[in-house]
């Protein structure tokens, strides 16, 4: 049994952003499963998903800090600069971070810890719309 | 068919853990599949999973030293520091490496390579008991 | 409905490089499914599997210029060092990047952005052939 659906995010600026509400409100019909898996995908190179702290706003804060001073801008090592400084860094941050989170669901919905959200990671200053693709699969 | 168990891991001191056996003992029912899935999933936003080196514990080791040189206490840039010198760059770890490991299943048995381990990463100093769960499907 | 496959991907020099067209050579049979997912996972510690962009090889090798940045040789505080500088690092990057991904699979086919492709990270210098487990599974 397979739910699939496609999530069109408006465009967010550069940072680290929550969008549990948008995910679970699209798993209509996992509240009968005992056991299943969610899968959050994002169709990008230059954004990321993961999992992490749901409730203090400083933490997405220190994440877009801490990122942004281990993957630099403008490394004269960069040979992939033609959309801009923060181009190649882009592209580093969403393989470190992952293109998808995968969360288990357990008694009709998702099986998340306290305190865990989901980000949407957009490590561009401009880039738009993202697509994700959320699957869900159980029984 | 779906299996799934929650696993409370005991409280470990800071550092990388192998918890292979504790997930192989979890999944009973599988010997006779041909083919799945199986995934570990920790309900926490300062603990994480990863696949590593299951033999010498030296790797362990440089793996702490190694994240926490990369991921630096005390920034005076964090502004979220309530719970301590080792709270936002546990945030910061579990991102980096991820709240799941997801590994197929093949002729009954995790199709783990022969040098892969599952580590349970504890990035806090006294972060008590962690949950995880293990889900399994296949046929 | 599961497919698994073994590919054992030839060896490639230290680097990223992409084998999306491997991976869907393996996936015969999903083409009449309408929802599904596929993993691909690799059995080994020193080698890692990421999505990121596959046109332009210059962010191949930037990834490559910024892992051995981050992650670097030769730290006087490694103590697992038997295999040469490049052994510990290995080990680090693979994690930082992950065992495996998870795609999904929509109306017969990877459900891939048009800037996604699979990249085989090869963290040693001489990995050697690498075994890779590709499972789909979907209705």
């Amino acid at each position: 049994m397979f739910i699939q659906e496609i999530l069109d995010i408006v465009p967010k600026k550069r940072g680290f952003h929550l969008i549990t509400g948008q995910v679970t409100d699209a798993l209509h019909g996992i509240g009968t499963w005992k056991a299943g898996m969610c899968q959050v995908f994002i169709q990008h190179t230059s954004a990321s998903l993961t999992l992490n702290e749901n409730a203090d706003p400083t933490v997405r804060m220190d994440f877009e800090t801490y990122f942004n001073k281990s993957v630099p801008e403008n490394d004269p090592d960069y040979r992939h600069d033609y959309e801009g400084a923060d181009d190649m860094p882009a592209h580093i941050k969403s393989s470190l971070l992952g293109a998808s989170v995968l969360i288990p669901i357990r008694n009709g919905r998702l099986a998340l810890g306290t305190w865990q959200g989901i980000y949407l990671c957009e490590h561009r200053d401009r880039g738009g719309s993202r697509r994700v693709v959320v699957t869900a699969w159980g029984a």
